[in-house]
């Protein structure tokens, strides 16, 4: 899976592995044990337990299996800290990581630092083989996927709090979005047969692969992410009460959970304001609307005459036509993709091969980045997905047609 | 749409008109008026509502809009018996179809009387435009969809009854599959890039629109659909007690619903039996395997070694090698297709504009047609989709690899 | 149980078994099946369940049981109009009474004609033992007590049709209440010392016996049961919207429920309306308030600076002044008493002994009768109860202070 | 309410506040701030809301209506540590008081630090008025009451956490009961014209006023709390498999929750092990048996013969023979009286009439005192109350008959 030779493919993934790990202690600054502890829903897991259970990924896949493997931190993290892998054992409920007081996050900070000493032990003596270099890339990746939710779930535990916190100092969710002052509009595309899918030999998730052709109509894709001004625009048009906007699915939501804006959104004498990493704001109508589902991303397309773009699509623009505006570092875009496996899909090998697969139903994908995913985890081929209802991703969208 | 000049159009389709009427009507023989008002789960309606709202459909879409349009039959059943179309008005409680013991059924049949009358009224005056000659047809059409859902509606109300009440003279979904002596086996195609989607003057609903290219890498296609004695293996090889075998969500499902085998099976001391049009029997073996959900079909498929086709390779299949045994009049297929709009497509215009394309999204596409599909309802481009748990229809799969 | 000789008695019960067998029918005309199948929520049995349980009862308990006993007249029926007696053996769910369309209803008439014709050979022939009188004295009375079932269960059914049928000629349950002319107050009680609870020979239930002594303080019982009026001016002064009038389940039930006006009433342009068994009409400013929660007749009470009696207070009012107006015949009224057992209470024997026993918790005690009561079916001691929450009865209340 | 002269009664009741206020931090010692985060259920509070929400009560009745009221500690604990008193205001959700990790255990202790500087200010010059010296004396009681709940809901939360932590040193949860070694028995009480409720000068709640009449017949109490052996007994005599033992609730309860022991209980290899505040320990057969809900005792006290004692026997038993084993400082004993006002019940004026009035439906009376009730709180007019459901409180059995 690389280039590089052994010597210096361990030297590489040794540095990313410490720069990760560091990364994800740089990110929780601020918080305290009790913060680290909320859950304030199922699909949000406390903070702690996401840092616990990227420190568990490595002792489970690696550690655990070397040949001289180190004595587990604590046998009761095992099942503790195990997310859904079916294939290595028991887990606690997801329901319930925010009932967990024991371990204290200074125990939790203890095994991080347990998993660091003999993970380094171990590339400094070379130790690992060129499969469990790979299983220590998909562990670095996966850690980096974890500090996106560690953002987008904390958000959501703090926003619970009628108190409000601040986290950050700034609210980097409210600035301007990319090519702000730009002329706002489409560039064509011409199709045809064309490739998508991982090529090379950078690392990639099994769901980006095979490579493979599609065929693809002529297509416009926008500019811009669309902002918070333009979804305005929608809602002052009774976007939130005109059903024939909308998916019927997507409908019932709006009427079962009574969305009447994005989620954070309210509306005060001072006009909306929204919640971010920062507190509650005002809100940046020059800002990527964000927190949208795919249903509300959906309609607002149908509104404005356009429609979402396949994944297909995007990928084509995003690769031929890198200088569009917000694609990365901005918000996650929906598409009107499904979260299907390639043609030839294989998963991977080994109770790792739970990563990706098993969740190939029910979810939309969505293309790009965030500006909460960390630097160097985004690319062309990186396919996220979500449920189509989910909103407390940073989610947004841009238009096709 | 058509080729026959107007007049024989009209003739035409007043006597698939004619037939089509009837034919709900032979239907029901056998039920009685308590029968047709069971309505044992909010997705299966009532047989008396089915035969309101087909004919409401008429009413509403055509009679109401003539120049010279009758009274309506009941200002009530305007709402009474609308399903979804928001485009039109309010809408009664799905929930609550069973509720209603008024109208009775003897009404609802004078309703459908009056809406015979005065369609052939209108049709032997050919008062009707082609537009209104479009929308007969997708009445017809609409109606045939119902035909269908009667028997598997009907199905699960009866099914629910501790008494297991026989309604057909004899259990037609029990019978040996198509081509059942023959040698069962995988049958391969070559691909590449290929157009699907309806063609031709024929009716077809939009979601069958436009017809476009799609790019298959070869692939095979297995001759026969999976019968019971097949599915039978799976089941004792462990199928529903293993989680590698199942997509997350299908897992999930497995556990909540305490699935252990296809929906109205039961396991006595006489073996496997299974319910049926014609009440209890005993399981055939050699019958294709039916009322599968999706996650059922895909972990089957999975335990195979094989997969699931995409609609694409059903299509390619059905054209090019209509000897495959099957592939229409015995199960629905499940595809691992989501049902997702095709590239370009646009919805028809109107309120008949709800009848497809609000539905696609988290719904996964079904091909060919089953045993109670009316003769002549059936074509290679039919795309029908249901929900991935849903079990009360007759679907079942074949295998792709 | 009777003073009467055993020959005297079997006459007298047989001509009440077959008064009581007639009303039923009497009480179901202008009934359609479909109408007797309605089930509006698992609390309201279908019509056709009510006349084939009550019919049930006597043979169950009876027939079933005699030297002679006749052969079962379907040995499905056991476990299909079994209710709640887990002593003689399994029940359909509940919840799913509605889903039989078979038996039909001219089978449960058959049914129904079949145990009467049995019943009566017995009677005729003197075949039944003093125990098995009781018995049948029991279940004469179980049959009334569904009588007064049939009345209030099919009044929901039908105010779930938008249609609003109308059953009766006259809507009897808006007539203005007893004594409407006469000066409305309170009657003055001294308490002390005082026995309740059954007394004599005549029938009564188990749990009104045995008759104990209570201590009473002075108290005084209002002289009418309270009006709609009344109840009206509770609403406009905000009786929906001041959770300090409420006890705190109340009030979380009326937000949850978002009840702001008793069961049934709407408010149009022409003001208030009523469902009855006459359909929809305007409300009777002069008829007794009904289909009231405890909850409401409880905040009600609050709101009026008075409270509900205690079901000793009623029952010693009852039965020392009789002219108190609307004590019987008009509405059940809520006490403030807890259904719970007389001291040295005994269930009967057997598995009729779970007639009343089992369910001493979690419900509160109504007394008097109400205009759907059957003739001669209520007493001074008799005990009605129902959880607090419980609207679909007709229940309103008297004060007392 | 005081025998003490005004200025021996602000003395005494200084002393009371300090002591009371001391032994809810000795309490909480050996929980760490994510401990004190717990919620692991809507009815059982985070201890950390236990801690403020006594000290609101201060702040709330007493200090923020001084002449000098100092200024609020912070806005924002008005609404959020408010539980249920209306008439102040609105309330943060109680399902949701699991989700403030803001403020911190640390700011909530200087909120405790600053109410009780305050209130020893106004202590210290003797500002407060009879009426507030009333307030403070029941914010004293209600103190004592959250003490006990900060046992039994952290157990609660603790018993959820796989890792079953030991909070105490011992368990004192499991001790042997009181008269141990004494012959287990009846006491006969004659019963008659008797009087229950508080009497004197003392501190009571307003539900155990007033003082009045009732007529009791001869009746037996038993001498001691049941045993876990006992009820080892019933279990093994197949008590939670025949429902004839059970209130119809109950059972229901006993299938939905599929309840087979006492909460906690589990068993394993070793026999049958509880959770207790000093983690999982091996059951003792002669400890008081605990964690029961109402159904159970009821269930329990019908298959040994006997019954539940009414609150009335129950005080009367107390008051006439105290030396009864266990009455207080064992387990609550659950009574067969539902918790309804006394007759000429009236609620104390103003908001803190909330307290308790309320709250008289849907649950039972509970009598005595157990191990986590602190030292004087208890006394035999005492009511406590909780659903018939309950099972996370130190609540048992005494039978009678």
């Amino acid at each position: 899976m690389s280039l590089h030779q052994p010597l210096t493919r361990n030297a590489l993934l040794k540095a990313r592995f410490e720069q990760t790990r560091a990364f994800s202690l740089d990110l929780v600054a601020g918080l305290t044990p009790e913060d680290c502890q909320l859950q304030s829903m199922e699909d949000a897991s406390p903070v702690k337990w996401h840092l616990a259970h990227t420190s568990w990924f490595f002792e489970t896949f690696i550690l655990s299996r070397l040949a001289a493997a180190p004595p587990p931190f604590d046998e009761s993290f095992k099942v503790l800290f195990n997310s859904y892998y079916v294939g290595v054992g028991d887990r606690h409920l997801r329901a319930e990581r925010g009932l967990l007081s024991r371990p204290g996050l200074d125990e939790v900070m203890a095994y991080r630092a347990h998993v660091n000493r003999h993970m380094l032990a171990a590339l400094n003596t070379q130790a690992l083989t060129g499969e469990q270099l790979n299983l220590l890339e998909l562990g670095i990746q996966h850690e980096q996927q974890h500090q996106e939710l560690i953002a987008t779930d904390m958000k959501h535990h703090f926003a619970c709090n009628p108190l409000q916190p601040a986290w950050h100092a700034t609210s980097a969710d409210q600035a301007p979005q990319a090519g702000d002052g730009d002329a706002r509009g489409y560039v064509a595309f011409s199709g045809g047969l064309v490739e998508m899918g991982h090529q090379g030999n950078q690392f990639s998730y099994d769901n980006e692969l095979p490579r493979h052709k599609v065929w693809l109509e002529p297509f416009e894709l926008a500019t811009h992410n669309v902002s918070n001004g333009e979804y305005l625009a929608f809602m002052v048009d009774g976007g939130y009460s005109r059903p024939e906007l909308w998916l019927s699915d997507g409908w019932d939501t709006v009427c079962r959970e009574q969305w009447q804006a994005p989620l954070y959104w309210q509306h005060g004498d001072e006009g909306w304001s929204t919640f971010t990493l920062h507190g509650r704001v005002q809100l940046e109508p020059d800002a990527a609307v964000t927190h949208l589902s795919f249903y509300e991303a959906d309609a607002y397309a149908r509104w404005a005459g356009a429609r979402l773009p396949s994944e297909a699509e995007w990928e084509l623009a995003a690769c031929e036509y890198s200088s569009l505006h917000g694609l990365f570092d901005e918000v996650w875009q929906w598409t009107n993709s499904a979260y299907l496996p390639y043609p030839g899909y294989k998963p991977a090998a080994g109770a790792v091969g739970e990563y990706n697969g098993k969740f190939m139903i029910n979810q939309m994908v969505l293309r790009g980045s965030s500006l909460a995913t960390p630097p160097g985890h985004a690319r062309t081929s990186y396919r996220n997905f979500f449920p189509p209802a989910t909103r407390w991703q940073f989610a947004g969208l841009r238009l096709a047609r």
